[in-house]
């Protein structure tokens, strides 16, 4: 084991959509654990839309936890192996999730990092459907939009992390479900994983396609993009809809101060159409997550979901694959392969 | 009994806010009752917000129902004696609730009218706190508000139907409650009814006032007029925040497509802060009506909950009474007094 690390840090706030200049590549000591602290190395780092608002200095995006400092390491999600254990109840070869960011080690409380079975399931799923945009999809669906059998699903974003299971639980609860991406090999993998329409939001026509493929409404509609598709999906919103609100695509690089719709007559139609709007991140569903992980894991087994990853390999590459995210090139849930782990 | 009534049509569709001359007194015969269906006498009209969307021709209010027809009677429920029935169900004398809308006599089906007792509590409370306003509020507080001890709940019109007993029931929770209501005469009766804080949202400084009277921030908001009064409250609403949305004042009369806020940075908002947005309208909780008319009831009885009715007499009035009632010149329950019912 060398004595240092590759790390990425955050350079700048970007100014609308980020560029690869606002990260910085550079070279750190591998740092020491403390009492009660473990020592590990990133297997997989999740890479995930909610981390351009991490990144601050978007018009539109505000959180109440401040962003990342200017200078520091980017934060994120990973899987990682535990190298060196200065806590009891983790020792080497401990396959973990935590949120050590963007570098190849890093040093987090024992109390802070999550125990990942290597032998459940392939442990990069501990950041997808078996993790946060995982959990993220289940409360959508079983607390917020509740489908009946019959109902019409329509889901933004569906071949992302979030909407492949989102969608994908919708179609086992019985409700008619249309997903929405960009590009035709998207579309094309909605529809082998089951979904009943596919449709492109980059298609000129996108707004009589969706009329088209949702002839008696919509009753729940999973938000995660803004923009043209919520435009088109709101009118078609039927009585009693409900929109699980779990990310706004379009309002995270945007620095515009433009406005998209008169907020008074978006109440007006929530009063006059009884529709629910809830916004959510996965964390206000942990009470979920035993019923979470046990239904994830037999439908991994039975085959009754599918998942797709999406893997760039070096820790350097993973600012160019955040753009490339943020831009919707990948297919499912993205994940930058660190490195290989001592078991492997 | 005279053969003929008088009966207030819809005249025009109004241009922004309503004027006397949208509405036209005329006079009409008696209806006779068929098979299966009551001739009423009026004794009072529910004069509401929702009825100026009715009136159609409003930029940002739309509904699923059209609204009143040119030259048709104008909606309305109201309070209403049996004069002559044609069903087994009902005899002359009754008193019933009906749609009757603005006239003096109407003829409704007998599936169509619910009976009210007269030994319960004054018949007018059928249209106020024991009414549609009623079970609105109950519905915004018990299914959706859901305060909880020590939350801060802040009501918009306050001193109406529907706010003075949402945050009634907020107190009788234990939350901390801040009524905002126009002008010093409302706001007293505000802290007459147990508010804890009474605003007053014609005053210059009202958003730097609710900052003060909201340190912990707002749990929940019940929201019905929209404009200035929601953007002082959006800022300040906590995660988690619950927001009922029975009514947006500000735009049923509004024929303006100037936009007051980005939907983008509404959407992001939401998420962020984990808020939940619902339209309603009190039809979707006749589940509750059982246990809304036995509470509403008791709390009547034992002094726990104030109303207040606002009586305005002769039906040639309702109009001006209607226009005044939009303008804010109210103070609880508006209705209008037809006629004294042969009992009284």
């Amino acid at each position: 084991m060398t004595s240092r690390q590759t790390r990425i840090l955050l350079a700048a706030r970007p100014d609308g959509a980020p560029r690869l200049e606002d990260f910085e590549v550079t070279s750190a000591p591998i740092p020491e654990p403390g009492a009660g602290e473990v020592l590990v190395r990133t297997l997989y780092l999740s890479l995930d839309p909610y981390l351009r608002g991490r990144m601050g200095s978007s018009a539109s995006h505000s959180s109440s936890t401040p962003p990342v400092a200017l200078g520091a390491v980017m934060e994120g999600g990973a899987v990682a192996e535990v190298v060196r254990s200065e806590d009891p109840h983790f020792g080497p070869g401990d396959v973990v999730s935590a949120a050590t960011g963007w570098q190849e080690y890093g040093v987090v409380a024992a109390t802070a990092v999550r125990r990942v079975d290597p032998d459940e399931a392939p442990v990069s799923t501990a950041l997808g459907i078996r993790g946060m945009p995982g959990l993220t999809a289940y409360g959508a669906i079983r607390e917020i939009g509740r489908p009946q059998r019959g109902e019409t699903v329509v889901v933004a974003a569906a071949t992302g992390a979030v909407g492949s299971l989102a969608g994908q639980m919708a179609r086992l609860a019985g409700a008619r479900v249309v997903g929405i991406a960009g590009g035709e090999r998207k579309a094309a993998w909605l529809r082998e994983a089951g979904f009943d329409v596919a449709l492109d939001h980059r298609d000129p026509a996108f707004e009589t396609r969706l009329a088209e493929a949702t002839p008696d409404g919509i009753d729940v509609y999973v938000e995660n993009v803004g923009g043209r598709v919520w435009q088109a999906v709101w009118p078609r919103l039927n009585r009693h809809a409900r929109v699980p609100v779990c990310g706004v695509a379009a309002a995270y690089s945007t620095t515009s101060t433009r406005v998209d719709t008169d907020v008074a007559g978006l109440m007006s139609g929530l009063v006059t159409r009884s529709i629910t709007l809830r916004g959510f991140v996965f964390s206000d569903f942990e009470h979920l997550r035993p019923t979470f992980e046990r239904e994830v894991a037999d439908w991994l087994r039975s085959g009754a979901v599918s998942h797709h990853e999406d893997i760039v390999d070096g820790l350097a590459n993973a600012p160019a694959a955040f753009l490339g995210m943020l831009a919707g090139e990948h297919l499912g849930k993205r994940l930058v392969r660190v490195s290989a782990g001592s078991g492997s």
